[in-house]
């Protein structure tokens, strides 16, 4: 069966909790159906939550910025949640940036910035 | 890989948004896994979305009331969403009952009585 990461809505915003290992594939089908559905559902913000996530190497970041660039440039907000000390440890030393999304402690910051929670 | 769903947490309550046919053992590790979860971080709410899954049996479903008792017996709620109307007329004709937990239209009502979405 064709691994595929959910992506649930709330209100007109869009969440995707990655709890396994980005590899290269899962990625690029993220940004595709995730373009498709702001689309659809007109959504306001998209939320990745990475907290689960262990390793984030140098292309899965460029994927990362890409889906927010290609949010922000449909009009939405993206946020990446939850990176641990040690990925962003790593991001640094590999000289990375992550300068196409916003970024949060976690997930409640993230919707109380999109202004969804109570 | 082992299949497991994503069990994502909004405040002090939990999400589940089932997007793949659910057979017995992953039902079952998701009763297992849910349950742990709901005391850790002191749940007061359990939210599965269904709105995905399109076939529901009777074991299925014994086991979603069984989370539902579950959770409730550690003084949490349990809302169900998203049962499409196929789903809905099948349990019906089944003659199954969802008596241990809410149900509710979809995720946005769930949470708007859960009291979390502004």
């Amino acid at each position: 069966m064709e691994q595929e990461l959910p992506i649930i809505q709330i209100r007109n915003c869009l969440l995707v909790s990655i709890q396994t290992e980005l590899h290269d594939r899962l990625a690029l089908d993220l940004q595709a159906s995730l373009m498709e559905r702001v689309r659809n559902v007109n959504a306001r913000g998209v939320i990745l939550d990475v907290s689960a996530v262990e390793v984030i190497d140098s292309y899965i970041t460029r994927i990362l910025n890409d889906i927010g660039k290609s949010v922000r440039f449909m009009g939405a907000e993206c946020f990446i949640v939850g990176i641990r000390p040690a990925v962003a440890m790593t991001l640094i030393e590999m000289g990375v940036e992550l300068d196409s999304v916003n970024t949060a402690l976690n997930l409640d910051l993230a919707l109380e910035r999109l202004e969804l929670l109570q």
